[in-house]
């Protein structure tokens, strides 16, 4: 199977990770098809959106509305709030799926596809790529 | 590969477009296999939910509460607000899939394919259509 | 294609019932692909999170919140409140993937396929795994 897996440094802050050149670097030489993205990690999300333009950042405060940094969760580990990071996925699936055209990813103008990782005690992520057959 | 791209006109407020009998007429000669659904856009997502009977305006007021339109957002441009289209795709993703058997969709009876689209200022979209062989 | 549909009794209380035993099962024999989850049903979600460390219960909760049981929903049939089960999908898509290597499914440590059913008036619920060739 056309798979790969990239390994990405997150660090110890809540990141959008921009993830778009190595799909595009991924997909390059590849049939058409359906690129498949997948975070084996039960914090983390997989977003398509636009990045540079602040609205990486709104998603990150907004977040922080709708799953409160605070005591309210009953998975208690690590950094306070941190049962918040393990109910992200729900909402922002581990998953993402793009057509690849002619070695190309056939993202609009202004997508670009992210890993959203609010868990500040895992610095670092695997993301995996496949290409599936059209 | 087996694809192709509607142009939907989905008008200045925002709105759930039922996609599903475009969607249906694609695959209905088509083999066995996985529709995927795709929107090349930054601010617009697909939902898969009954239409026609409430739910399409439940989720679009409580999209108002979830993601409001108002000058919080750091991505200013265009209509007051609309910071939150941008964010819109992070909760509701811009693709979606679905099983293709004898040449229909394996939807439920109350399921609908719906383009979720907040943005007022860009009243066209394209939507791609790829049928992954199974 | 390589389909099948599992039949799951959720009950009626709002649940997060684990499926990944089943996925496990179903792909155990085959070759390397993507599994792709469907739930055919308006009123229920798939999520791959972590069971049994409280974070099952933390989304349900939270989705009290974000999707509250009350009256202001235009969708009203059985149950009161019953109109923020169908905005659920909205949220928490019917659809799910997840590579696969070597007849195992490749997910993290913590994670877990889980079908999110908040429905309390619809007791049996089904679920088709499909797996594409990769």
């Amino acid at each position: 199977m056309n798979t790969t897996v990239l390994n990405i440094r997150t660090g110890d802050r809540p990141v959008v990770h921009d993830l778009t050149r190595a799909c595009a670097e991924f997909v390059q030489d590849k049939s058409d098809g359906l690129l498949h993205v997948f975070v084996p990690h039960a914090t983390a999300g997989l977003a398509i959106l636009e990045t540079g333009a602040g609205s990486d950042d709104d998603l990150l405060r907004r977040l922080d509305d709708l799953l409160p940094t605070d005591e309210r969760w009953r998975h208690r580990h690590g950094t306070p709030g941190h049962g918040r990071d393990h109910v992200l996925p729900a909402l922002i699936p581990p998953y993402a799926s793009v057509p690849v055209l002619g070695g190309r990813l056939a993202l609009g103008t202004w997508q670009s596809i992210c890993l959203v990782d609010l868990n500040v005690d895992n610095p670092e992520r695997e993301v995996r790529l496949t290409l599936l057959p059209g």
